[in-house]
């Protein structure tokens, strides 16, 4: 009765959940969630993040807890959305049974109530070999006036801006800015108020400048140039090469038309390039122009 | 690049999605899927199925993916509501790599389609070693007269009922009804049609009638009491103390005022007992009354 033991503490745990958070109308315990929406259509993302892939054995439970709601958050920032609930499910090993799988629990639904994304329900399955799973899976809505960003309306004459800095997410021995990064969901939403219909296409930067701007660029049928000259790297970062093929910085990527503030909800915006007719992703310095939209971080290729 | 290949093909089969499904505004492809809701509330369900504990290696491909889909729609059932979309993440061991992953693809794809249901977003990751993980997660809206049905109704003089046939659902060698179960989505909403405010409180049997009647009664604050002569055998099982233990039937178990209609969508219902004030879940015979709200499957135990 094992599950049954750690079913039961959630339960408690969330036992105020519908008083906490006014859109629950049923948390965890019943065959589904229930929660209100506030607009005619939500945004959905799941994420997992495994053991050794994401983050190394060993790694303190809160922030491997943390990572995992923060990154399907960081998805949602992309879309400009607000987060409404949060389900969480997770493949136990051996070493994460009993007041370990307690404390992870715990830990998960402490900073989804952190983000006001309340853990509204899960699963818990159990392995006996293999890398602790956590898949997130996330429910927003968009952005009341802007609606959905999505990463399909960039237009050549656009400029191409980034939040924050970029590259060496991972830092000394692993534990770097990819555990401790905050989803841009305040900056994604005052770029949205601020900018509106302006704010054409945007995503997260999850595997590198270079790769992600490809991406972007093919969702939308367009070509970013980014200029060599103004990415803002992240500390200690040397080299712009090596900025763009870093992953998970998990800063905004966005195209919008005209200009933008340099700083929303207290972080900076950089102007890094412009969306011009074509295809692909180059980056434009004084030798002339590269193709980066090759270069990134392969979670699937480690 | 094998990660973005695999994504490339799911992109692919998915461009269609939004012609399809007239209420899916975004599928595959952006950082978050966008959903239109007819209603002010949304229900949500996450599971997993994780190879040797939900099926045994070697299970054809199509089986695993319908299973794995099928399970949380199961649990949308019990809620009385209609799926809107889901979200597939998976953790694909080194066996389940390049075209055995398309096809897995393809399958929960295909699945999910068939109960209009489309899948509309996922996360792949890749792990050197343990088992295969699927996790769906599923939105669906509430009955629109009823609203959303819990566990939490049921009221003494209540009548219990299931749907279907219990126990024998490993049946030989592990292929049975567990892999090939219909989630009783129209049953659920038939009744809901039907009984509106009467129906008071339903649940799927995942784990056992015995454990599953318990959970009922925990929740509503009643004890339920099974009639052991009523029970409707799955095919091949021998005596009603199986039948209590056997999990995953996936059948619904609900509570209700009143009369119920013997069949509802092509399935018979059956009364099995009845809600009386007190606590647990107990099996009445000639014998006496047996509690049975520890007796059960538990995935976590074996």
């Amino acid at each position: 009765m094992r599950e049954d033991d750690l079913l039961a503490h959630v339960y408690r745990r969330s036992s105020d959940l519908e008083r906490a958070f006014a859109w629950v109308e049923a948390g965890p315990g019943d065959d589904c969630a229930v929660v209100r929406v506030g607009q005619p259509r939500v945004l959905l993302k799941t994420d997992q993040i495994v053991e050794g892939r994401h983050f190394v054995a060993g790694t303190p439970t809160a922030m491997l807890a943390r990572k995992a709601i923060a990154r399907p958050l960081s998805d949602l920032a992309a879309a400009a959305g607000r987060p409404l609930a949060a389900l969480a499910a997770a493949v136990l090993t051996p070493a994460w049974r009993g007041e370990r799988a307690n404390e992870l629990f715990d830990a998960l639904a402490g900073v989804a109530r952190g983000f006001a994304c309340p853990l509204v329900g899960g699963d818990i399955a159990m392995a006996e070999s293999g890398p602790l799973v956590l898949t997130i899976s996330i429910v927003g809505e968009p952005h009341a006036a802007r609606g959905p960003v999505t990463r399909r309306g960039a237009l050549p004459g656009d400029w191409l801006y980034v939040t924050g800095r970029v590259g060496g997410s991972f830092g000394e021995g692993g534990l770097g800015r990819h555990l401790t990064f905050e989803p841009r969901l305040a900056e994604a939403r005052a770029l949205a108020d601020t900018l509106g219909e302006r704010l054409h296409a945007m995503m997260d930067l999850s595997d590198g400048l270079g790769i992600d701007a490809g991406r972007l660029a093919r969702a939308s049928g367009v070509r970013m140039e980014i200029d060599a000259g103004a990415i803002p790297l992240g500390p200690g970062v040397e080299g712009v090469e090596r900025a763009i093929r870093d992953g998970e910085d998990y800063e905004l990527l966005f195209a919008a038309a005209g200009e933008v503030p340099g700083v929303v909800a207290g972080t900076p915006v950089t102007r890094v390039g412009r969306v011009v007719a074509g295809s692909g992703a180059v980056l434009v310095s004084a030798r002339g122009a590269v193709e980066v939209s090759g270069q990134g971080w392969d979670h699937g290729a480690r």
